[in-house]
């Protein structure tokens, strides 16, 4: 068995175990607690981060607050580094993604989906950050899923109207950027207003990034990043996406105003609060890859770390990575054998059938199609947090042989491809990863390996 | 004005001419005439090729056949090469794709769907083939369209019978390699078929391929080579494709008799006839998309080939594409800047608008939404035989720029994306490649610079 995977037993197949571990030292790499460890430092009273060092000495109190469904082992990290310099603080997770906390009070709430739970977190961050001054530190802990979770709608929207428009969003296929940039222009603490609230405390965002890109002002919607976006732009989503004629009416009536300049708007590049402010990027898809790749090397494979901003249709996204797996067969390029190519992002799924399966077990069963019949080319494709889809299963290892194995059991890859049922599919032939939740979220990762 | 483009002025934009350049220095190694020059070499009385060498002496007379888009200029260099040796021969080509020749009769023929003209150009090869001996050399001129253009059906299927069966597998949606399985079975010729009626001659088959991965049993149907596909697989696929019933009587009687083993089967894998049969491929995508790196690197770029496989939906390609662009311009990882990645294959086109374009206009438009917004980025896709779609154009050559050029006019690159229409699209921003006929086609390539 390879760490955190709990698949069928693999250690008869020296390959796949290797790929396993390849991913294995990925999924380590972005664990939320030891990426926090490894970034911030303390040497007495010297706290490092990123190339910055703050005094501690120059803080009255230390303050924990944030929001994500990593951010419980990020706050408890905090506690480890910081130990009692920690004044206390509140941290906002998703309904079971708790870890042991100390001073830092963590309060469970709704996602993807806001609830009151999440409203009555943010009220007590909000509350926190009121009474911090200039002589206080505030160490934020933000991950994905931290848009929803931190949810304190502007004043005359209630929280009833936000799921409403949440759930119309969701259902319309608008991307997350989209999503976020409607979020900030509703919400008393997103696209920069937690750092407004905090100011003129001292702040460090420590981020775990499940956006493809890692772009500061979309992750959990960039509480404390300067927002390019504008109300406008927020009510052009809103239209775009069909959702403007049925939205609430306080919602229109809102962004209505603030486009015309009648509410104050988020906090622009170039606000002189941010100039107390430092965000740094504990954990992303990058790291992950970089750490897979590492581990290859040491494993002596040739090392390609081809894309981390990975998007596209899941089928026809594996028909490029597969393409580049026969030239590796065929040419040796653009890495000589044996070889592992390393992709990061985040594909999706138009679903046209009833079957079961995520954008990684797709992905990597319209893989096992273009691979059908090849030798030593093996496809791995990975949702970091361990859920893929709404399955148990994290993923797909597939190779030239898998829809061979489906036939002989008298299933058809293509069919259960057409009919979105990459998760019966791959369990018949032993093809799924499975890992449960690995308390991290940095989208996807895929490893292609030609021996 | 950079060789083979006619599209407007780049002369003022240095990138954009130094994309056209490597993209031309790809065309030249492809041109048939130069590909056939340069594999096939005369030495005195020796004619090299391929590793290989022929005595001429030992033959009578010299023969030259085939069929294809770029084969009128094939046989014209193997009349260079051989001048005063090649005894005659007959190729068909399909309307207004000739070249001058000499002693080699050429034929003007239908495609895609065969017509009369072809027949007669197949009889004639056939007829010659008959009286060719031991001490005759046949050299074959094969490149893409030859499996439609050198049609002749097996004794009690008509040519209207063929005509309504392909039409109906294009409708189908049935890929090219589906297509030529079903011919070969329903065919005189194909399928390696062409050797057996060399035989016992000597031949050498000289290749231009237009197929991914240049698959020798795919090619024009492969009429020299082994066929490892039967005619229970040939109704397979008819039925697969839904034609099965709507099929001619005399075409499904015949498929039925011949997977009982009641017709002559195809030559298979091992028949001693493939003993005097040298098939070489003197032109592909690979040696494209060499040719292009080779000139990349001239011009100072770090050079990748990612793949020459490369496949899938269009628009979703472009995705992948532009995902390692944005890499190599945040990581300097595949390779560093300033960098070249070339990509070669033939993506699909699903068609939902109404618009005009091509595979390859399609790819640059939605590479174009994805850069939107960068610098420094530039995708450039062509069709190597300079007809992109039903269209004048060659592809695209897009950058971050080309959405706002758009937007500068009034339009949408995303509206233009969902009606398929690139054409229009590409041309109000003057991003559209032109070349008019290149007189060669494998497949497509794709250009991706980071400066």
């Amino acid at each position: 068995m390879v760490r955190y995977f709990r698949q069928p037993d693999v250690t008869g197949d020296r390959r796949r175990v290797m790929a396993l571990d390849v991913l294995a030292a990925g999924l380590d790499a972005v664990e939320p607690g030891a990426a926090v460890r490894r970034a911030l430092r303390r040497d007495g009273d010297r706290l490092h981060i990123e190339g910055r060092s703050y005094d501690l000495r120059r803080f009255r109190r230390v303050w924990v607050v944030g929001a994500g469904k990593a951010s419980a082992p990020m706050a408890a990290a905090v506690e480890d580094v910081l130990g009692d310099r920690v004044t206390g603080g509140h941290v906002t997770v998703k309904y079971g993604y708790t870890a042991p906390t100390g001073r830092v009070a963590l309060h469970e709430a709704g996602h993807p989906v806001p609830d009151e739970a999440g409203v009555a977190g943010s009220r007590e961050i909000v509350a926190l950050l009121h009474q911090a001054g200039e002589h206080d530190l505030v160490i934020a802990v933000i991950s994905g899923g931290g848009s929803a979770l931190m949810t304190l709608p502007v004043e005359g929207v209630s929280l009833a109207d936000m799921q409403a428009l949440t759930e119309a969003l969701l259902r319309s296929g608008a991307p997350i950027t989209a999503l976020n940039t409607v979020r900030k222009h509703l919400s008393q603490v997103k696209g920069g207003q937690l750092a407004r609230r905090a100011y003129p405390a001292t702040l460090i965002t420590l981020i775990v990034s499940d956006v493809v890109g890692s772009p500061l002002d979309v992750i959990a919607s960039g509480p404390t990043v300067p927002d390019p976006t504008t109300a406008a732009d927020a009510r052009a989503v809103l239209k775009r996406y069909g959702v403007w004629d049925s939205a609430p009416e306080s919602i229109r009536r809102h962004l209505d105003m603030a486009a015309a300049g009648q509410k104050p708007d988020t906090p622009k590049p170039g606000d002189p609060i941010f100039e107390r402010v430092q965000n740094v990027i504990v954990a992303d898809n990058s790291r992950a890859a970089e750490a897979a790749a590492a581990r290859a090397q040491a494993l002596g494979l040739n090392v390609l770390i081809a894309t981390t901003y990975l998007e596209g249709e899941a089928r026809e996204v594996a028909r490029v990575l597969t393409g580049i797996g026969r030239e590796i067969a065929t040419y040796g390029r653009p890495v000589g054998r044996p070889a592992c190519v390393l992709f990061g992002g985040e594909t999706t799924v138009t679903v046209r059938g009833t079957g079961r399966g995520g954008r990684n077990q797709e992905l990597a069963l319209a893989a096992a199609l273009a691979l059908a019949g090849t030798s030593d080319i093996l496809l791995a494709s990975l949702a970091t947090d361990g859920t893929d889809g709404p399955t148990d299963a994290a993923g797909g290892l597939v190779d030239g042989g898998t829809v061979a194995r489906a036939e002989g059991l008298g299933l058809s890859a293509q069919a259960a491809l057409d009919n979105n049922d990459a998760y019966t599919l791959l369990t018949a032939t032993g093809d799924l990863l499975v890992t449960g939740p690995t308390n991290t979220n940095v989208n996807d990762l895929i490893a292609l390996f030609v021996w």
